[in-house]
């Protein structure tokens, strides 16, 4: 080793010893005779000290140093005289009696420091530099611990990690293939995964009772904002097992990851059907740090004459703690908020709840106080509180409150990212209806079983058949899915009719599925983890491009090796492609 | 849960509880008025006895379950009258009282047994069934437990994994990529990674010193027997650290797996030079599980009017002990075995050395009692022993000796794979000249390090340079290789130069790795090793394909999903493709 110990080692305890370290200049000190060097290594940082008096010559050395120069220097751990609490190495100090210049660095086009000056183009186009500064370092370790404790428990649990291929068959339903042209066969090309869903399924097929990867999956989309063409997957699948065995594995799962990563316990997780999820929260992945549930104002704020409310099929409304703190000019900002083209209300009602318990609405004129008590009561308003109303057709302006709920919750410090809920939402409807194509697609995927009670409603209405799937949602996002799987051929067969495929094509791309469930299928079901998305919120941040060591721009380009890029004439002749 | 317990798990101390278990019928004794089934799972085999005379119906029940159903039971634990020892379960049987049939099955194409009479082909179509075979599956659950094993090493030395991108830039030089069509850059393409090399690098630019990736890559060769489009990498790097570092490293991790995994220990893991290993064994990836080492007869077999071998440059020969024993047909086969094709030897000459001492070669004519006496000297043989001397070019005759050797160390039984010997061959040549495009080539590739100490002949001489690389070999199989990189940016320049890359094609391909060398790279250097490759030779089986779950064929093709396949044209008009 080029090195004695690491920059994040030493402590009070090895003063007097002679070390060597190896690493990065970070940042430099002058004081007239005197200077001070932050050396930086992936473990922490180290004071180096140098002094005229006691080496003139090494000094003018060190002087010559710039930042991110790589260096390896000796001396001798001495007891800083102004220490830095802060640091884990912050009791001593480096006198350095060599230093051996490894690699000399050009000044980086921004700095190397938590909070940077460089954009994030330029950031991207230099990601091997920007990977130098701790949050970003931080966020790839922790990236690594989740995955560490990922496998510990399932490993535990007797799960096995079998590696499912990458060129695989394309599939022209459902979202868009990356394909890969086969030279050997042309004219031919292989796919690449958008899950290992069938590949697990036949693994259950094969009796391996607990399957788990950790595996790149890669979907050929429009890109949009925190969308990346290449994703990581907990993938998983369990034999003999019904919908609550899953879910209390995997909670199990979730359970240790934040204990684990974030010394967090997630205490309940509460199980919550489709239907409240979203007559509560407006969302199927509701965010629970919070209250603020939905209240239904449709029965007593109708025929008041009020025409906006008198033409909407549903008036919803939520309370707001504290709310009436909102200054009108802040009132105003969310009403335009929600009024924005994404969201799409046409306005927002308002009603005061004052300290003295009088009602003061933004629709006085329609509302008297008898009626705006109703509105009070059917929220269980408090003295202080503020009531925010929506109104409109129904599932429209579910989403809107949805927004409406989670920007009131913002601007109230309601969603600190530090702090994390989790939940269950079950019972999702099997089939949702195309108006465009005029049928019926799989909510989840077609394997996907109807919950038992609800089969014999297959053939008499479809539509209101509940999935036996389950997805499991943290601070309101969405970070795995899954369900238990149709293991038998004549359901599936129905299925696969139900969502209008003819034999022909269920046989053309699930042939060999549909074939292996007559050789003896075991009932069986998974589940799916985002895993960016997971780093993410453990990370406390927004965008999974945080968490991934090179992602990809939102036109799915890596900016700093520059790819997708043009092949050669050879190679396109011998892939027989021509453009 | 659908079972209370596994088919692995009763013992006689659970004699008289009621238990659940479910799997696949895999054979039924009837004996008269009883029959036994064995019911399978992932975990083992329970037997489950029926007798008429305590339940006729669920006897006729059990009598209409075929091989290969899925089903639930529950019944009683019996002690077993006529016990079992070689099955955990075996002390143990279940007295059924109810069956429920989970699912029917087709009789397989083969039968689902140890040995079965499947041949390759059905068994890779029906890959679900084969899997179900416990050589198979032993193999997945040890690549698996092997995975574990590298992976808990790697994480308490500090290495982190991180994830590297699977869409990248395609580099027209060395192997073919797979490569995959941009939609939304049409016309361009990204590359699937043939390993995260330059990733890899990066990543300690970065700062990251310690980093491994049990990763899936990509090359697009012309298949040969035991080749895999797709196949998985444990990919290591590390900085601040020198050649013995890594392989003391890594020596760690191997013995580590084959403690774990076979609870076999490796022993001592010499370290070979290159010159060396083909010298002694004519192999840089030598099997030492056995001596034979080559003896050099040139020097003593020359002018003596043997033709042959006055013509040859080079005469080696191998001791083979107690090889006198070999008939005169065996040694015919021996000799007809070399003159194969694909070795190439024109013929073998033999000398016994007979119990009393006397020598009896056949090539008596020219060599007279003394000479031969020189050979047995040089080839230090005792009584019993058999000389096998081949000669001809010098590289050529190190190749044929190679084979020579391992065919007579597996004629006589050296070769078991159950023994396991490891060595590390270094000092490889940095550069090999290449006489068609007459010019050199990396033997590793263009970032591995010449040996410091003969960086001065790059110009002078360049052939003679050694690099700073290292592989490691198991029972003469290649399972890792890597080597301390290029970190210096004038260094990597002169070795692109001696490469015969101008200095933009240097740029096109590599210029974004020469560009972060600028910014202060550390002294870095890794190691691959092939983890198919790895737990093949852990299972004791000599194709990659046996410990892959879902391998493809020699042309490339999956023949269960029948991937590759021919897209529809909407999907190619999306990608811009013609074909």
């Amino acid at each position: 080793m080029l090195r004695s110990h690491t920059c994040g080692e030493l402590r009070i305890e090895d003063q007097g010893t002679e070390v060597t370290l190896c690493g990065w200049i970070q940042r430099r000190r002058d004081f007239g005779s005197m200077s001070f060097f932050d050396l930086r290594d992936r473990y922490g940082i180290t004071q180096l000290a140098f002094n005229e008096e006691t080496n003139a010559v090494i000094l003018d050395e060190a002087r010559s140093l710039a930042r991110e120069f790589v260096v390896q220097i000796t001396g001798i751990v001495r007891e800083r005289s102004n220490k830095n609490p802060n640091l884990s190495t912050g009791d001593v100090e480096i006198e350095v009696t060599r230093i051996h210049l490894l690699n000399r660095a050009l000044t980086p086009p921004f700095t190397i420091e938590d909070e940077t000056d460089g954009g994030e183009e330029i950031r991207m186009k230099y990601r091997y530099l920007d990977l130098r500064r701790n949050p970003v370092k931080n966020r790839l370790v922790l990236r690594h611990q989740t995955n560490k404790s990922v496998r510990e428990y399932l490993n535990a649990k007797e799960f096995i990690e079998v590696e499912t291929p990458y060129l695989i068959k394309s599939t022209p339903e459902g979202a868009r293939d990356f394909v890969v042209p086969s030279r050997l066969n042309e004219g031919q090309y292989y796919a690449l995964p958008q899950s290992p869903q069938t590949f697990k399924q036949l693994l259950m097929v094969s009796g391996y009772d607990r399957y788990y990867q950790i595996v790149k999956c890669f979907r050929d989309e429009d890109f949009r904002a925190d969308r990346q063409p290449e994703f990581t997957q907990i993938d998983c699948e369990m034999s003999f097992v019904e919908r609550d065995d899953i879910i209390s594995v995997f909670e199990g799962m979730i359970r240790k990851v934040f204990l684990d990563v974030r010394q967090y316990d997630l205490g309940e997780i509460p199980v919550i059907s489709y239907d409240d999820a979203m007559r509560l929260y407006g969302s199927d992945k509701p965010d629970l740090r919070f209250g603020m549930t939905f209240c239904y104002l449709t029965d007593v704020a109708k025929g008041k004459d009020f025409a906006i409310f008198d033409q909407a099929e549903t008036i919803v409304a939520i309370n707001v703690t504290d709310g009436n703190a909102f200054t009108r000019k802040e009132l105003d900002a969310i009403t335009d908020y929600v009024k924005r083209p994404q969201i799409g209300a046409k306005g927002m009602i308002y009603c005061r709840v004052n300290e003295d318990g009088s009602l003061k609405s933004s629709v006085d004129k329609f509302f008297d106080r008898e009626a705006l008590s109703q509105w009070a009561s059917v929220c269980a308003s408090q003295p202080g509180d503020l009531i925010l109303v929506l109104s409109g057709d129904h599932s429209t302006v579910l989403k809107q409150m949805n927004e409406l709920r989670l920007h009131v919750a913002g601007l109230k410090g309601l969603r600190n990212p530090e702090n994390f809920k989790a939940c269950w939402v079950v019972d999702f409807p099997l089939l949702e209806w195309d108006e465009e194509s005029k049928r019926f697609h799989a909510m989840h995927h077609p394997f996907t079983s109807p919950l038992p009670e609800d089969e014999n409603m297959l053939d008499s209405d479809p539509g209101k058949v509940r999935a036996n799937a389950y997805d499991m949602a943290i601070n309101g996002m969405e970070v795995g899915g899954g369900s238990i799987r149709i293991y038998n051929k004549e359901l599936q067969a129905k299925m696969f009719k139900l969502l209008g495929f003819t034999d022909e094509e269920a046989k053309e791309q699930f042939g060999f599925l549909m074939n292996a469930f007559e050789y003896g299928a075991p009932p069986h079901g998974g589940i799916a983890f985002g895993f960016d998305r997971l780093c993410a919120i453990l990370s406390g941040t927004d965008s999974i491009r945080d968490v991934i060591a090179f992602p990809k721009n939102n036109m799915g380009r890596d900016l700093m090796i520059d790819a997708p890029s043009v092949l050669n004439k050879h190679q396109l002749n011998e892939l027989g492609l021509s453009n």
